[in-house]
């Protein structure tokens, strides 16, 4: 019989959950506003009200994954720093929802970029490899090392911080404070105030896809709908974002030997706007006995990568810690 | 009874070995030139012969391990794209010393940096962490990533080219062609490099530590020799290094979360004319979230690390396939 569990996707303004087969992925989905203001306790009344109503409390479900933002313990039961939930400081998300739902089995947490990759490995653009590098771009830009199908952790779980690691030590601050860190370059608010700048003198399509043509409101999106009808200066911006993360990419590459980069989260959807120039990039950062075989492709799953990932990480926890009979 | 392993370290200019005991280390040592210009057999025919003067051919011999410069295959048989040895090719270094020592145990080649990880985290300063990412300051820069006490080798085996990471995706060219990649900073002739034009007007030391006050001759030893006297000149130089040295650790340990550094390599010996430098500078380049508990010290095995990991890789492989009786 197939194994069950409930993937959960914690978001910073929606709450994304669904009941998931091992085999045959979501069998039944709910969301709801996470309500963040209303601080932790609410938020985890929030997600086990949406657990119950996916059958948390029936037999067949074996274990609830849950992936946060921020940093996730060693032993997958805390979330710490969590970026969209500023003050959470650090939530017992495992206790939280133990009590509130009376489940015995296990509740595991993981950082959302992370969990998002092991959705990629079992259900999404990352099945066809064993080790992957993911990258999520989004307001920030977070990462997974995927790797023999496993999330690789580190040494306290905060493994694949791509988001920060830094393309020009003198270049313009990330919000983490690190210099020319790739997310200064390609998270959503620094890449719409590159294109307000780039395309300021320009004549663009992008213009006419904006409120009052107001250059201030430009998203990803808008880029890439104005790219797709040709316009010359959106493909522009979105090529310059694309040689950013192949110069990123390189630095990764060179480290880690995993040749195979998976693009999801909402930017991705600009597609080989981005990834082409990345993938004409990549290999000038890349140690010439380390080029071979690289491949930067896009994730399709959008939102459900995170589910399916939370759902698997419960189903990687099951075969650790409590093997059906017959596993070994 | 304690195993015993032959370690090798090839190098360019020599060959240094031992017979190694798994507890107490080096028993015996011999060196001899590896006079790679004749060619890899005759290369070949030395390692075999150092070896036979360890006691290859004694039954208590259980393993040999060499650390090469260059590509490993995943197998751990062959060497390729090895930059001391530029006819080479890809040679097997397992079947070339299988066949000159009839030797029936497991021969076993590890890249040069990732075998002198290894030995520090057995015998160096890395024995005091199950993780922790290793940098060699030499000709090159190289690396090794221990991971829960073993080389952790990406998806080819060729992981940690720490060298070829990026500081500055517009920077100055190294030998691999990577702009900005840290090896092009710190390599010996870069570094060398570097001195000559910063140290040209300047009232330094260093020049009469040098034949004739020769600037082109100035190398990391000269300049920690300087420094040491208090030379503000060399200080700065070997400052500057330390400081990229920093901005590419804290890359590292954003993708890794392995907080622990230990540089080694004979530029190492710099110690914090380089090392402070780079401590005062890592965690500008860490996302808060993982710049607690950041190290970086100092290995000052040597060239022992090479040969002591060495023998270690054949430990392991024995460990892994075959244990000896009463092991898992």
């Amino acid at each position: 019989m197939p194994r069950v569990a409930i993937g959960v996707d914690l978001g910073g303004t929606s709450i994304k959950a669904a009941r998931v087969h091992e085999a045959a992925g979501i069998v039944e989905e709910h969301s709801l506003p996470t309500e963040a203001a209303e601080g932790p306790a609410h938020v985890l009344d929030r997600i086990a009200h949406v657990a119950r109503k996916l059958g948390a409390e029936e037999a067949e479900v074996e274990g609830i994954g849950v992936g946060a933002p921020g940093g996730v313990s060693w032993d997958r039961t805390t979330v710490t720093r969590s970026p969209n939930f500023p003050n959470w400081g650090t939530v017992n998300v495992q206790h939280g929802l133990t009590e509130r739902l009376g489940f015995d089995g296990p509740i595991v947490v993981g950082n959302d970029a992370n969990v998002a990759g092991l959705g990629s490995a079992f259900h999404g653009a990352g099945q066809a490899y064993d080790s992957f590098i993911m990258v999520t771009l989004g307001t920030g830009v977070g990462g997974a090392i995927i790797y023999e199908n496993e999330i690789f952790r580190g040494s306290t779980g905060g493994a694949a911080e791509i988001g920060h690691m830094t393309i020009d030590y003198e270049g313009p601050l990330a919000r983490s404070g690190v210099a020319g860190a790739i997310e200064g370059y390609l998270g959503h608010e620094f890449i719409a105030r590159y294109a307000q700048l780039r395309l300021l003198n320009e004549d663009t399509l992008v213009r006419d896809l904006l409120p009052e043509g107001d250059l201030a409101q430009v998203t990803t999106k808008t880029l890439t709908e104005a790219a797709r009808k040709g316009d010359a200066p959106a493909i522009a911006v979105l090529a310059w974002a694309g040689h950013k993360l192949g110069c990123v990419l390189g630095s990764a590459i060179n480290l880690l030997d995993i040749r195979t980069v998976v693009v999801g989260g909402g930017a991705s959807a600009a597609g080989n706007f981005i990834l082409q120039p990345a993938r004409d990039t990549v290999t000038d950062y890349v140690t010439p006995a380390l080029q071979d075989g690289i491949a930067i492709v896009q994730e399709t799953l959008g939102n459900e990568a995170g589910i399916l990932g939370a759902a698997r990480l419960a189903f990687q926890y099951l075969d650790t810690y409590a093997p059906s009979s017959g596993a070994s």
